[in-house]
């Protein structure tokens, strides 16, 4: 059995985050999966483990639970070279995750969802075309950003870029264009370059 | 002048988050008030600043910036009491804290923002109607966790409870009635009784 047991969809790009991580540091994992539509997210059982209903999930060897993607990856990459020690470089990896959390995940992620998992349903059209000006804003934001250094908090990466890749590499299956967005371009074949790495699935 | 420069806007919960933080830690800043309706975070300058056009805002006193709420009193408290030193603590306040901005925030504050700053208008009134539901479930997830502990992530005081004092105190001005949460009622009044305490506004 290994350390960490982590409870997922192998879809979701949240999910992946996590996924990631293990493999870039090398960490073992038990992998549950859950099926949202399925129910399992639901059951008195999960919602012990977390009140809010939501995968991702980390179970600690202690039993101890951890929710959220972004405080879950911080957790695992604590004490290494993926957390800068740097009190304002990690401020600064912590806005790009809370930038994530609030304008690219409700946009890009929630875009791919209804094209992805739903098919595009005429009633959800509106909406999926509501999410193109938001999450093309929030992929300029990182283009800026990825013009003027090599991964968003700076020479290094951070778990601020794993944050950003779980769905940026993705963005086009919700509607999002990135022959736009160059720098974005090379800093996703920066990541997959880097020993460890994991495809999503 | 103080040693940081804060933008924000007195009414809103993102901004008093600083705010409370520099009160509990005894930290001067000069404010810069910043009005979001009168264009004041589309401007070439404020852009400049924060590319992606939102307060608060932090400027250092060697002009480096800091955008995101919760990143902004993470890097104000690190080293103080405010923030656990142990790893697991640590990331348990980054998780309410992401739970504040994906699952509390976007139902909370937006229905207070329908309700107060707009007057609840007829063609946003579905909007604001769909927001309760989502605001109580976040609702019922702090009430379990306060049910068991004094604060958010254990017996001590951290910015997660600062993140989410902002908007769950004045949440009856989104519509939620707090009386059906009684452990977070008594939760506010601790909040408010620490030394240091800032009202809003
Ligand atoms: N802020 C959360 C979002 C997690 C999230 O939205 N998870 C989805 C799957 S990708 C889920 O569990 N949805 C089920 C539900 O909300 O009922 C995180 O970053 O972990
Ligand atoms: N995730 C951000 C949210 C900040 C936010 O939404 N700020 C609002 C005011 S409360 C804003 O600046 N809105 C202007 C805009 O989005 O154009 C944070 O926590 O700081």
């Amino acid at each position: 059995m290994a350390q960490w047991t982590i409870y997922g969809d192998r879809q979701s790009g949240n999910c992946y985050k996590i996924q990631l991580v293990c493999g870039l540091l090398g960490f073992d994992y038990d992998w549950v999966e859950v099926d949202i539509l399925a129910g399992d997210t639901r059951t008195a059982d999960f919602l012990a483990k977390n009140p809010n209903g939501k995968i991702p999930l980390l179970v600690l060897p202690s039993g101890q639970t951890l929710s959220e993607s972004n405080a879950i990856i911080n957790y695992l990459a604590a004490g290494t070279a993926l957390l800068p020690l740097d009190r304002f470089e990690l401020a600064k990896v912590q806005q790009w995750q809370f930038f994530e959390q609030y304008s690219h995940e409700p946009y890009v992620a929630v875009a791919r969802f209804i094209a992805k998992y739903l098919g595009l349903p005429e009633e959800r059209r509106a909406e999926y075309q509501a999410k193109q000006a938001g999450g093309n804003k929030a992929l300029q934001v990182m283009e800026q950003q990825l013009s003027q250094t090599p991964y968003l908090v700076g020479e290094q990466l951070t778990t601020a870029d794993i944050s950003l890749f779980a769905y940026t590499h993705v963005a086009e299956e919700g509607g999002f264009s990135l022959s736009a967005y160059p720098a974005i371009q090379k800093w996703l074949g920066r990541i997959r370059q880097q020993a460890g790495f994991v495809t999503m699935g």
